[in-house]
């Protein structure tokens, strides 16, 4: 393709509200333009890369096994009614009204339409297992799109959907899917992990693992054992014992009776530590929620945060907030910032790290008051105690003996769920086993974020002059760079290397540009095609550079040896990612 | 792809409401199943088919020198009210909020989005001409979906977009449009016609063309010449002179004055037919429009339709509809039956044909009576004479003064329009031109039905057992059949051909399920892969038998010869359109 065809012009300046590098050079290279919030059109260079993100994934779904098929993205209103999700999701669920005055919702995933749709097409165990996926524009109304690809409102997935007649399947098809999602991302040249994950909205208690690829600018934390290989989502990683460091005078016999300290105008934490000269972890923490209506408190040490996916899994529901000030003056009889564990009416979380304290401060449930010397074995009723926290960084690995728990953010490229039966049972897609009993499929789904990759392979490919893409992603594989188009020599030269190598099928993008050597190297950095050639004075004799975009390293070719490193399998372009 | 893997079972039955053909075989072959009225899933086989479909027109777009992008489906709704097109648009046109208030539209086509893009991107003659092209899903909100992908509200469309400084650019821009188009259809194996066509509410009073598939069940009326390469769409086709066989005593003098006549009752051409003993022919239809709140009447020979479309264009709008009673009355004086052209105060739109005529029968806008003896040049005004009515079969050619107008019936596959400058002036995407002049971009616009092309080449393939994929589009190239699943030396015969032929590239589809071969052969029938392998009896002898879907021509090969002739360059698998 001939750069001066092209359709957008690089940007010198990226626009102000790109916050991440991403997002930026995707801008400023002309891979992508924004069209509403969360709302973006891939422009030459960027469908480019988005179809070969989408080859790639095709090929290892195929591998896999999985059938592709693709599925409506208008879906009747009345099958999100039958699973129980049309309430449940809320306003990111895209809904319209057609002429007739019918609803439908737009498919931001296909949970219902795929069961719907095997329940009319398997009724026997004999056509169990079956993998479906597709790949397909999906909608979903963010209340905040941000960071450019990493979180719109229209983007592209590929979403997958396992049926099977066992659990024992299902572990088979998850497995299947997780090993094709690992060399999905391997392929595509990105540095990832394999975290535990909670299931969210979608559902299912089983289990899940996301994909997330390390990335300091990731909207999610992950914790990794530096022993082992235990490694989860940080509002799912279990809480273990604190490490030793970590305070509250834990282990130590209660010094001291209950007492009551006069403490007016002292609400937080910060205050308490400040005036009372202890650490944030000698204290108690206490919120009010209110859970389905009923209000709870929960209890954890002051230097920790509570974990609101684990309280919520505790309790058994989706929906929790915490309490307006009204509602925590009336369960705990004082103004808001004096709550605390003990003499509560409502139910009390307490998290197992302050099951092990022996000498805390905690709010008294009285106005301008704190209770200090708490023991909580002997002061607080432990009926509900349990892991209510976010990990810490540091803290023993809950898995191994051995290792702490570090912190990495990443972006979640990927997610693969164990759904088990709360959609087959629901809408009815059952099938008769072997002995004739009617039974529900057992079902697992598997998503990655095609459109988000691309963010993400950036991420962790770029360098201050811009992006470098790994070729399997490549939106060409060689840049051709003719230094001066005026120049007839140079330009025979280039041609000829264009066609030589277009017929070996590679895809180049030849600059043809009548542009300054400065503006044309700038924009090719920018870019960030994976090699490079340049034709330019030494095109009378027949060399030209031969450049990685990755590191910047050059070599000088002759034609004749040049087209024969290209094309050959031994070549620089004969590996699969750069 | 093993066959008892395969998604969907093959029906027996079509559903009901399936009325042609290609639906029928559609359905119960399993390459789509319905999820709403017009909203399609397809199924494995039939996503194959479209995935074969998008890469033909992919590659000849690319050839043609088109950049392929990815516009957004989300339109926000003040680019359609920029373009002034929000409100015309009409129910059609499915329209959402976000959770923000914002109003948005689902592309049903993208000149607005591509508009505003342009417009943003290009500001200088030299970044002109550029096509943009894309495959997305669209959204209609058809009225009355129906024919299964024909007319759906959720289908895949190819939309391109030219952009050039002048129209003479434009001419070349379509041209190479055009000429992509005729290359995709003839590779599809579609038989089809590139017919002059009307514009329709995407706008522009430019060329355009439709290309039509010829089949019976075709919801377009095509008019080809007989002797010329004059062919057009029906509504937009030229009406000539009526050949000498038609009606109304043309060139004959006027033989007598005016003269009413009593015919109580009669109200309808048919009836005065019968009653005054005359043809049709010999009979002026007059008919009373509504056009922007002011009434018209039109008036074509008795025999004849009248042509919504040309008295549109005739008076520059898009809103017109038939009076009611009420306003025929008002404005002719009569009830309803007894309108005629003579002595209107409204305009008359009067039709050629009747110019011609000498002695016709007409209104006489008095209840009860009509005239005779009507010599149009002589009793009517003429000053709105025109094409007004459809061109019937038999008409002179308009084009060429040898052949005589025939009708077929087909399939919209794809249009082409000059759209010129009309989105670029209302939206202002100018460009600077070599003389520093501020100019509008000269439009076309470019779009192919991808679904709907799967439908017509069935309606064009098949037969009394169904469907016969070209294989250039089929889904799989080679059905292997094995007869008996328990014989163990056809599997292992099966098995082999089926691993030397994928390891040559070849796509097939393996019948391993245990069936019976009465079965297996209709399911082969039906779903119509063009070339199937039979190992049967003979199988302990290395022979197989070879068979081509269309006509069922049977051959017989020993293993090796048959590896070679299939995957060898001039075996029939090399040749394109099967």
């Amino acid at each position: 393709m001939r750069q001066s065809r092209l359709l957008p012009t690089t940007l010198r300046e990226s626009p102000g509200d790109a916050e991440i590098v991403s997002h930026r050079y995707l801008l400023r290279a002309g891979f992508i333009r924004q069209l509403a919030a969360g709302i973006y059109t891939y422009m030459p260079l960027g469908r480019r890369v988005l179809r070969k993100l989408e080859q790639t994934v095709r090929e290892e779904m195929d591998r896999a096994g999985a059938q592709e098929l693709l599925l409506p993205a208008m879906q009747p209103a009345e099958l999100w009614k039958e699973s129980g999700r049309y309430e449940v999701y809320g306003p990111e669920l895209i809904r319209l009204v057609d002429r007739h005055g019918r609803e439908f919702a737009l498919g931001p995933t296909h949970e219902e339409v795929v069961t719907a749709l095997v329940r009319n097409e398997i009724s026997s165990y004999r056509k169990l297992p079956v993998t479906l996926y597709q790949i397909q524009t999906k909608f979903r109304d963010e209340r905040r799109p941000r960071y450019g690809l990493l979180r719109g409102r229209e983007f592209l997935m590929k979403d997958a959907y396992s049926f099977d007649s066992d659990p024992e399947g299902l572990d088979r098809s998850y497995r299947s899917m997780f090993d094709a999602y690992h060399r999905i991302f391997e392929r595509c040249g990105l540095s990832f992990r394999a975290v535990e994950a909670d299931a969210g909205a979608i559902g299912g208690q089983g289990e899940t693992h996301e994909f997330i690829a390390l990335a300091d600018i990731g909207e999610d934390t992950i914790a990794a054992c530096t022993h082992c290989d235990y490694a989860a989502n940080l509002e799912r990683t279990e809480a273990g014992a604190p490490s030793a460091a970590a305070g509250g005078k834990e282990g130590e016999a209660a010094s001291a009776p209950l007492e009551k300290l006069h403490t007016p105008g002292i609400r937080t934490i910060e205050q308490l530590v400040r005036s009372l000269r202890i650490r944030a972890a000698d204290t108690i923490k206490t919120v009010i929620f209110i859970a389905d209506g009923q209000a709870v408190a929960v209890a954890v040490r002051g230097d920790d945060e509570i974990n609101e996916i684990k309280v919520k899994r505790y309790l058994g529901t989706e929906n929790i907030a915490i309490a307006d000030p009204e509602t925590v003056e009336r369960v705990t009889g004082a103004p808001a910032g004096y709550a605390g564990p003990i003499g509560l009416t409502v139910p009390v979380l307490v998290d197992r790290s302050v099951v092990q304290m022996t000498d805390a401060v905690a709010g008294s449930n009285e106005a301008d008051y704190h209770y200090i010397h708490v023991c909580p074995e002997r002061d607080i009723d432990l009926r509900h105690a349990g892991d209510f926290r976010n990990a810490t960084e540091g803290d023993n690995c809950p898995r191994c003996s051995e290792g702490k728990l570090a912190f990495y953010r990443g972006i979640e490229l990927g997610h693969v769920f164990k759904l088990g039966t709360k959609y087959s049972e629901r809408m009815g897609a059952t099938f008769l086993d072997q002995a004739g009993q009617t039974r529900a499929a057992v079902m697992g789904c598997y998503g990655i974020g095609i459109s988000r990759m691309m963010s993400a392979v950036i991420e962790q490919n770029h360098d201050e002059n811009g992006m470098i893409w790994p070729l399997a992603v490549a939106p060409f594989q060689v840049h051709l760079i003719p230094v001066s188009v005026h120049d007839e020599q140079q330009m025979r030269l280039a041609n000829d290397c264009y066609e030589r190598l277009r017929d070996h099928g590679i895809e180049l993008l030849l600059d043809d540009r009548a542009e300054r050597p400065g503006v044309k190297f700038k924009d090719a950095d920018l870019i960030g095609i994976p090699f490079r050639i340049v034709v330019g004075k030494e095109a009378a004799n027949g060399h030209v550079e031969f450049m990685e975009r990755k590191g910047m390293k050059k070599s000088r070719f002759r034609q004749t040896r040049r087209s024969r490193a290209l094309s050959g399998r031994a070549g620089p372009l004969g590996s699969r990612n750069g």
